[in-house]
């Protein structure tokens, strides 16, 4: 992929506008009696009638083979290289529930715990208690203050947390405490890096605290922590592409990817009718759309054909509202392929197409990973999208003289 | 490509079973009377029927236009970026005759070949001489001692030898002496680092005194070496992909290559029955094989149009022995193309096909280079069917979260 300095050295601004419409784990697997996978077995007379006015291909997300999270995922979408802009377990729990996470805060990932008598864990995910639980011990430990840090905690989901260490002198170079297996007790936070001997100590403190705190609450008696992380530098949309960019997303983890590279995140209700509308509502002011439609990777992580079969119809029954709106770029992947027979993020590409008035169309006239593979853009790497996009847009000039 | 710090934090291990057959120089040409490739001409039903169920594709060895060696061919398949670990000349014949090179020997590839009454070379393969003359020759010139240094001479074929030397203070880091044109003296030994003093000095002693060994040997009357190397330190297959990987392999060359990368070498017969049935006896004991089929690439190097289709339509026939074990991935190729109308390695991507339950087939009902052109894997890179393989394995877990 290119240097974002080249594309710093090309792009310019123009009244063009571009729309990303993620269709979450929209790639799919064949269903083993129809032998068609979700998006094929799907009724899509709209995306198909794109398909036909569009360049068609498949998004290779990271590289062959690798499955991506949504971090990795998304960035890559958004012309970032997923290998090299990583973010931490910890600071991608926390843009997850919307937490504001300040400069030099520290993020950690956090799982209640199951510890017996001698200390050893027994279960690392205390029995996945409730939320309301989760809640109610969140709050317990939530507040404290170690030695001019504050320590907050938020509760995200079950067993799930996240711990935020604030104050002075802090760093993320430090071990997870979570062992990640049971039988042994949870692991002392250590140094990775000497400027980070503070970070272990105060980590160590409040592992110790918790475990007092905890004392009486089994199955939920323990704490674990992984992933100590900070916000990442990242450039911006802005910075590299000189567009204004703002996202729809109704799960607050796709807003705060979109932060990461400084989107402007809009107001949405959930539906993805009413994400739609956002989008129609607040055409005028920006140049650059991220959408994102989630029900399809829930779907098939929950191995539910028919209901990803259905979220993309409804996608589509939607799609007019884009449609209607004219956008000069409007491009529709997926961040990765969730096949409901697999019930998980997979490593397949995943069908992508650009409609712009200068795509130069292929021949492809559905929206399928079998037609889209006849497409022409072939296999592109998903971090080629955008500067693709860019150049639909007219908002790149040439490349030397 | 992937970095192997990637595949190496995703990598798990996992009771599926992987096979990776790799038939030399599968890729062909047409032939100029019937326009079919070898593959194309050849009947193989077993291979099309799988072709059928299994994603298939061209791999492309180095890059376009590049022609690779045995070497670069299978380190690519191995997942290893072959411009990157390569492999002396020296220790690759050392391999290729399965002499066991230990870890300080510094092994150079050798000709025998004429000077004049001047010391200029008159023919740099001394008229290839027989197999008998090269073996009665390299007798002679065997178990010196030089400045305590062993000198280790073997037979490889005709007019080619391998030289091995064995002892303190030794460097590859030194010049070929063979300069590769006649009418000219066999070059001095040099260093290209300091380090390598020894080694030069050493080298040119050796050929001193081949020089009067062989002084009355004529056509044989002096030799050059050139390639100086020692074996190298790849990480092994079981480091980056934590499998247990065994290879099967009737030609040496073949089993010094997958030892280079960790493998553990399976005693066969050499018939492809014999190989097929050795994978089947041993198929318990490993989770990944590398079975090497040769005569297609010898055939085609003959320009033996012919001869290449009947070893397909061979390995076709015997493909139900390892159909059998239904392994879990099956991936089907050749390390680059030998067309029998070039009598040589070429450039060409090579046909090849991935079966697994998770490989998302395509339309691609036949095995042979024009098929697999639409395949659903496209051009890919041979360094990332090996991470392909391992995702259809689910021996990889998720990037990112």
């Amino acid at each position: 992929m290119l240097d974002f300095e080249l594309i710093k050295e090309i792009a310019v601004t123009s009244s063009t506008k571009m729309v990303l419409l993620v269709i979450d784990g929209l790639g799919g697997l064949p269903h083993p009696e129809s032998g068609k996978t979700e998006l094929e077995t799907a009724r899509t007379p709209n995306l198909d009638m794109l398909s036909s006015k569009s360049i068609c291909g498949l998004s290779q997300p990271v590289s062959s083979g690798i499955t991506p999270g949504s971090g990795p995922g998304h960035l890559a979408l958004f012309g970032y290289d997923p290998v090299k802009f990583t973010v931490g377990r910890g600071v991608l729990e926390t843009v997850g529930i919307d937490f504001n996470i300040e400069g030099d805060d520290i993020a950690a990932r956090g799982n209640f715990c199951s510890i017996d008598e001698d200390g050893n864990i027994t279960d690392r995910r205390a029995g996945r208690i409730s939320n309301e639980k989760n809640e109610e011990l969140c709050r317990l430990l939530n507040g404290q203050d170690i030695e001019g840090i504050e320590v907050i905690i938020r509760p995200v989901r079950e067993h799930r947390f996240i711990a935020i260490f604030r104050g002075k002198g802090l760093s993320e170079k430090v071990t997870d405490s979570d062992p990640q297996r049971t039988g042994i007790p949870p692991r002392e936070v250590t140094t990775i890096h000497p400027e980070a001997e503070k970070m272990a100590h105060i980590a160590n403190k409040f592992m110790e605290r918790s475990r007092k705190i905890l004392a009486a609450q089994y199955p939920a008696n323990m704490i674990l922590l992984r992933g100590f992380s900070k916000y990442p530098d990242f450039p911006s949309l802005e910075d590299i592409y000189k567009v204004k960019a703002a996202a729809i997303a109704s799960y607050p983890m796709y807003r705060g990817l979109a932060k990461l590279v400084g989107m402007h995140i809009l107001g949405t209700k959930a539906r993805i009718e009413d994400e739609f509308t956002t989008l129609k509502e607040n055409y005028g002011h920006y140049d650059f759309f991220f959408v994102h439609i989630k029900g399809t990777d829930s779907a098939g992580e929950d191995g539910d054909f028919d209901r990803k079969v259905k979220i993309i119809e409804e996608t589509d029954s939607q799609l007019p509202i884009i449609l209607n709106l004219n956008p000069d770029v409007l491009v529709i992947t997926g961040d990765h392929s969730t096949p409901a027979v697999l019930k998980n993020h997979s490593w397949h590409p995943v069908p992508v197409m650009l409609y712009s008035k200068w795509c130069r169309p292929d021949a492809v006239s559905a929206f399928s990973e079998s037609a889209c593979l006849s497409g022409g853009m072939g296999h592109i790497p998903a971090t080629e999208l955008m500067p693709l996009a860019m150049a639909n847009a007219l908002k790149l000039s040439k490349f030397g003289a």
